[in-house]
């Protein structure tokens, strides 16, 4: 009876439903104060006075707080340390953090932080990443504004590009995409008498939180417990920037001994935290004849914003995916990540690969047309199957769903080449791969650490150090003990995610947590097995290997069991029911010089297929229907694993076709609120068929490897693609808009 | 640079001094809620009605909750499930829980318990055990009112009192002793939306709480947490009771979905909490003239109280103490815990043995004056030394400090037998033992957990299941931490005890706290070594066996490395530099039917030597100067090990010569506060010595074994024989009084 497999509900699904109150933002701590965040107004300036004197005197005050006050150092630690927790001499952004008010009540600090007055010399900002690049005279990061330069080179581009029958050479871009997650930032620093600070809150990587507070207030890692709250959606934006909510929160905790939260509104939320990057994408790809892609050249650019937190990772993601989920012998590609005096850009879903995939697949559906073959055939031709190599010469040993997820989308859908067409309709393509885990960005970072306690009443309790985003990772993390132990899953409780309780796990990001987390898991429950094992066969009077868990039994040929007794007998013989689990990745390989080897453990593959319906009239795209295939190796809950298809889908869809976020020529984002930054609702759900693949990932718990962040990124090619098929109009910049499909109308 | 063994200081002790704040009553929760108890005014009765429904109409209460929303069991579980959380239809002692008000603030909520109206027909009942057991009528426990009987037979003392040339017979009598721990119970419990309670309070057993609050709310395990707060004093007073105050919490916050805090006040917690059991002692010791015990005949009973609680283990620890630390072929134990309509007692530091050594001490030294023989060289000749035997044939064959905490007394005392004697002055020694952890009695109990983490920076978080009380605790297992890792004592830091995160680990009584849980953390610690030690070996490029850790630095001969280089590089590496340490104590072979068997692990020993001035006139007793030594195995602390003498003597002073507990006719304790009931305070404290004797325990960390409670057991008795020193006055009831003093004086 094991439940892996099974569509098992949510253990925390009707709390939530049902408001639970268990968000940062609904605990509340004897003699709490509440702080808020003093920011910059200008995109680049020098600030030459701060008047601190005059807000603490205010009413309801009880501290502002400057660089000035940190005693550890001025640093959010990401990658490389550029990124101040308070502003120190310069602005970079426009609501850069200055200074932190607390009061008594939300309203005063928040009021006060709003009005302070602050003198700022503003100086000339650089907005547009182009520009940005090497500008002559002012310097956001280096000499060159140049976070990170990335280079991929495979065979020889330039002799293979002449060998070529058609050579399709666009530019592409993409805008800024906010997570628009549900709940906004929110935490609580608690100090204690001991010294120990203990962070509560909305967040992604607690342990990224633990070394931000260590650094900036000069603690101990053993000294700052850090425990993830409840957390109401992340997509990536509640990866870096919790460490620097947190260390605004616990600098007045530690400073005035007392709790301090400190929560963002919608609006601060969207005008100060990261979203995914900007970019921009020369893409030219050469096919011969026969739909074989000879050779692609990729110059790919994201707008980083004035710091560099994780623009270097995710500027690997999207290099190494720059030529999608084909065989390709000869490749160039030149990334970089900019710097410029915006908000600073971050982890998304997908992180860095949405943009670069866009230009790839709308340049292959490009290619098929101008072969005059189908979109499933010229991806048949070159798609990556066992046996073959990647862009950086990874050579793919298993688990490879790719083909099977064309083909299921294909069987499931009933689309044909040239298929009966009505007017204005169009299919779109779009065939996807994701590299899953950390890979060789993060190596050093990729293990893991879990814990079970089986108690004497047969329940089980553990912890991992990853957490739960709404993504489902405690329901599947709990099927997997629940098997492993062999106790329903009701018996089975996770723990919250507290770092002084669990190993350094790294961060939950990259698709990561139900490998990782499941892996290690598993091996604390081998463990536990093994004593469990070992009692029953005792009591059974059978060897070791002739034993089964099977529905809370534990059973020899026809005898048997509850398995109950037997964690009751281990429990009166005083064994230990209690393990710990680690696991760590497989080495990776790749070379950064070179930009050659293996760079993930294992890939997982998409294809998606979107129905529009375009009116010529008006421009309008009317989104139909969306198939979307996955190969997740092995879907642990098939339920939350199509529930992730369809979020992405949806996600992507706002990607493609809605979500826009501009700032005025001063570097402020006009549009921060949800109702002039539009994403998709439930109204603007079309139907979306889910639909998985597994080709097991051996190295997988149960074959499982992650996939949580791919349902967005084929998206937007895919719809651009069907708008095309629907009225011959190609659209290079999202979101694929009626006003540009219009224009492109027009322009025929 | 060891730090076991040295004076370190205690890392909360200037939290503490300061005011820290980190006790129960001192953390306030959002939206908590106050509960008080209706406690039954009667000793014994029926329960006719509580008016509910008039309580919940009164202005600021949120409900009232009787046994009947018990959705468990009604029971707090311990050794018998007889104790009700709320009473049904019985009330069996003044003080006894029958409903639980909730209120808004506790002022309302203490004012309505206090004045509820309650309809309780009184029924006769019984307060003395000689008179409650096998009492024809009154039955508050089974049909005898005998919660336990216990017996140890060895030898033939029929036939060996008649060599016997001395033969003395005594009637010894003890009352109760208040624990008078300095924070009244507290507790808080926190109701989650996923039907998690987390329960936050004062307490030693977190694991009993957590049974407790299963078993009432019918809960599994997984769904209650236990996390202790800082723990202001315990003595056993905080063993067993702390679950039914965390269900009284538990319940009502279950059921309003609030968290629910209940504090006692102090006259509440003296009325309604466990005390130590008032006992009565027939003691018959024989001797032959060379001074040599030959035969021992006891029959002692403790009183239970309404409940059977802890009785019958104490009753066992008391039992096979009886004797004191000598060797006796010949011995006779019939022991007896009574059930009586009062208070139920339970464990306090010494846990049964105080009063029968109270008798057995007082008894040897009345020996040694009928023989002529001066104290000491009675003990001599028959006191325990390895090699020899227990009275329950246990074979001791190490850590026997006995012979040498006589001779240090003596040594740094100065004693001479029948010395410079000044009138009035009196010197009284005793020799007493305890048998270390949880011995036969508790032995499915005798396994330890214990978690440890290395962090990246270094600093250390370790986890254990058993509990600060105030001993020491943290301290000396950071010590053994810090030893065992090699880094230095302030990088080390304690998580609270939570029993969600750390495996079952049994009770913290016993005094077994630092070899216990010291075991299980050198277990952990040695996995950790092993890591660092492989990892150092690979940069030293040395073997494993040549590598020494002292002092931050991991060295070969000449070359060293400094160990967070080596944390570091294991963390780059992720090797796994977190732990989880195990501990079970050696088995115990005690048969219950015969009364023989290895009792306990190891013994603990000790000498006290008092020096009383009597004043002839009054009666009234002058401590003057107490010698305590202690064989401790080894002091991880000694300041440690010193302080917990001076405390234990202090309160084994109190017991001696002040505390006096009484009751009125109906069963009412009359002075249930403390200033009627008497402790010694720092103006009461003469000058103690506290010396220390290590004679190594082989099967404990560094050699240590728990020592606690022994400081406490022997001064009574010390105190009892230098009175009779100084003026031939033999008192055989506690306290010893100037009032019994005047009037022996009186009566020669």
């Amino acid at each position: 009876m094991s439940v892996v497999g099974k569509r098992v509900q949510r253990p925390e699904s009707i709390t939530r439903v049902k408001g639970g109150g268990l968000f940062a933002d609904d605990s509340k701590y004897h003699g709490m104060l509440h702080a808020a965040v003093i920011r910059s107004p200008v995109a680049r300036g020098i600030i030459q006075c701060i008047n601190t004197e005059s807000i603490i005197k205010k009413k309801g005050i009880e501290g502002v707080f400057t660089c000035k006050d940190i005693p550890g150092k001025n640093v959010i630690p990401v990658v490389i340390d550029d990124q101040p927790l308070l502003a120190e001499r310069y602005v970079n952004y426009v609501g850069e953090p200055i200074a932190v008010v607390v009061a008594k009540d939300r309203e005063t600090a928040r009021t006060v932080a709003k009005n302070a007055k602050l003198k700022i010399k503003e100086l000339p900002a650089i907005l547009d990443i182009l520009e940005a690049r090497n500008h002559p005279d002012i310097h956001i990061f280096g000499d060159d504004n140049i976070f990170k330069h990335l280079k991929i080179r495979r065979g020889n581009p330039s002799s293979a590009f002449k060998k070529c029958d058609i050579i399709l050479e666009n530019i592409y871009r993409t805008p800024y995409q906010e997570h628009a997650y549900i709940e906004p930032h929110s935490v609580t620093a608690i100090p204690y008498p001991d010294g120990t600070i203990e962070v509560r809150g909305c967040m992604q990587c607690p342990f990224y939180v633990r070394e931000a507070v260590t650094k900036s207030l000069n603690l101990p890692e053993s000294k700052v417990r850090v425990i993830q709250s409840a957390t109401g959606g992340a997509f990536g934006g509640k990866e870096d920037v919790p460490s620097l909510i947190a260390c605004q929160a616990a600098l007045p905790a530690m400073k005035l001994g007392k709790p301090v939260k400190l929560t963002y509104d919608r609006t601060e939320d969207m005008i100060a935290m990261s979203k995914r990057h900007p970019s921009w994408t020369y893409y030219k790809s050469g096919v011969t004849r026969d739909g074989i892609l000879r050779a692609v050249e990729v110059e790919y650019i994201i707008d980083g914003g004035a710091y560099s937190t994780l623009s270097a990772v995710v500027l690997f993601r999207g290099t190494v995916h720059a030529v999608g989920p084909y065989r390709c012998p000869n490749v160039k590609v030149d990334s970089y990540a900019v710097a410029t005096n915006k908000v600073p850009c971050g982890a998304f879903r997908g992180f860095g690969s949405p943009q670069v995939l866009f230009a790839a697949e709308s340049q292959m559906d490009e290619l098929a047309n101008r072969l005059d073959m189908d979109p499933v055939e010229i991806r048949r031709r070159n798609l990556l199957r066992v046996g073959d190599e990647t862009i950086t010469g990874q050579k793919l040993k298993n688990s490879v769903g790719l083909e099977k997820s064309l083909d299921k989308v294909i069987q499931v859908s009933g689309w044909t080449p040239g298929g009966c067409k009505q007017d204005g309709v169009g299919y779109g393509f779009s065939t996807i791969f994701y590299g899953v885990g950390l890979g060789a960005g993060g190596k050093h970072m990729a293990r893991t650490g879990a814990r079970v306690i089986v108690h004497a009443d047969g329940s089980v309790s553990f912890s991992v150090g990853t957490t739960e985003l709404g993504q489902g990772m405690i329901t599947v993390l709990s099927q997997i003990v629940a098997d492993e132990i062999g106790v329903p899953l009701e018996c089975v409780d996770m723990i919250p995610t507290d770092t002084s309780r669990v190993p350094d796990s790294g961060p939950t990001v990259a698709s990561r947590a139900t490998t990782m987390s499941g892996n290690a898991l598993k091996d604390a429950c081998t463990k536990i097995r093994n004593t469990l094992r070992s009692e029953a066969s005792e009591m059974l009077g059978c060897s070791l290997d002739e034993i089964d868990f099977d529905n809370g039994l534990v059973s020899n040929k026809g005898d048997s069991i509850p398995l109950i007794e037997v964690i009751k007998s281990c429990s009166f013989k005083r064994l230990s029911l209690s393990a710990e689990g680690w696991h760590t990745s497989p080495p990776t390989t790749f070379d950064d010089k070179t930009g050659t080897g293996d760079v993930y453990v294992t890939y997982a593959w998409a294809t998606n297929l979107a129905k529009v319906k375009v009116d010529r009239e008006t421009g309008e795209i009317n989104i139909l229907k969306i198939w979307s295939a996955h190969d997740v190796g092995k879907a642990i809950n098939p339920t939350l694993a199509e529930g992730q298809i369809e979020g992405g889908v949806l996600q992507g869809l706002g990607y493609a076709v809605m979500e826009d976020m501009k700032s005025d020529s001063r570097g402020a984002i006009i549009n921060p609120e949800f109702s002039t930054y539009i994403i998709p609702t439930a109204q603007d759900q079309p139907e979306i068929v889910p639909l998985i693949v597994e080709e097991p990932y051996p190295d997988g718990p149960f074959g499982a490897k992650g996939f949580g962040e791919q349902p967005l990124m084929g998206i937007a090619p895919a719809v651009a693609n069907a708008v095309f098929d629907a009225v011959r109009v190609r659209i290079r910049e999202l979101p694929v808009t009626p006003e540009k499909v219009w224009q492109g109308l027009r322009n025929k």
